[in-house]
């Protein structure tokens, strides 16, 4: 069995944000030489989510305005969090619902993917560096 | 270390609905010949959801009008998604509730699965032929 | 490739709530003997998850309150699914807001976690004695 580990860097210079992280993680897997498998690819922080989505900005803008109705950024005393001194209680929430982690099967040296299929990171607290972790076991 | 891979598809005549596929999966683990390793279920259309809950009909319904109280279909012009000509922004809200993927271990050649565990295709868009993917990995 | 499974039991004495399961899942990987592969955290029972957050009690009591807004427990008819007998209707809507599972990488025989990133088991119908599944494959 060969394993391979990867992390990605990003920096949305906004609070909220989504990338299409595809083509990084599909360069992971070209220098891991995995061609059967499993590919995991996972938020390193809770303010934060990894995805598989479609890459179209009008949902990405759906998904931003349907994140803030079910979990609003403000008042910041809506959330007992924010009584430690954050003021990131409602992206915690936010991730929960488009998820910390995406495993993707590796068939053939390829992502096995779906028509439409795109992997994102999802930022919800951002203005600093943040990490992505890609790791992939197979042969 | 083996692997297998297998599509499923599926039609739905409705818009949405729930399918049972846990025998179909079955159907994959015995023929990969695995005995101990992990299982991925992904939906490859990002319309639609793989998830594990219980095979009971009222729970099914409550999910199906949950999720229309929580990203309703009509109008369609909530949706930004939909300026592009599609009739699916709530869908993809849908999915990314119920899930995309469910990973479930393989142990003794079983999948490994407490009591009320099952297997679940959700659709939010359908009315064609869609692919669940199936991949397996162990020994 | 090795494979390692235990079944770790819970018995939370309310209906809702949360564990820290790190240290379990933790000593799961030492006995495992496993350096390089992934882990698989799950619930085994459908009114319960297991999810990656922070090991915070505001943010806790914000999830409590903020899922008992998505999916409230009362009153009872409000779901199909208690028309069975049940009373846990809301708990299967609450579990799928939080997630069945989450999949671990192990490097270097660690669990490959960013600095905040805590396991929990999240309870939604408890009061009796139920099981969350640890497996990991690797080497």
């Amino acid at each position: 069995m060969k394993s391979y580990r990867k992390e990605l860097w990003f920096n949305i210079p906004e609070r909220r944000g989504f990338i299409n992280i595809t083509d990084h993680v599909v360069q992971c897997l070209t220098e891991s030489s995995i061609r059967e498998g499993l590919c995991l690819i996972n938020a390193m922080h809770i303010t934060a989510s990894v995805f598989i989505n479609d890459d179209e900005g009008g949902l990405h803008r759906d998904f931003d305005r349907w994140l803030e109705h079910l979990a609003p950024h403000e008042p910041l005393d809506r959330y007992r969090h924010n009584d430690t001194g954050e003021d990131n209680g409602d992206a915690h929430l936010k991730r929960t619902i488009m998820g910390r982690e995406a495993v993707v099967a590796v068939t053939d040296g390829k992502l096995d993917f779906g028509p439409w299929e795109q992997i994102f990171y999802g930022e919800f607290d951002g203005r600093r560096r943040k990490r992505v972790l890609v790791k992939i076991i197979g042969e």
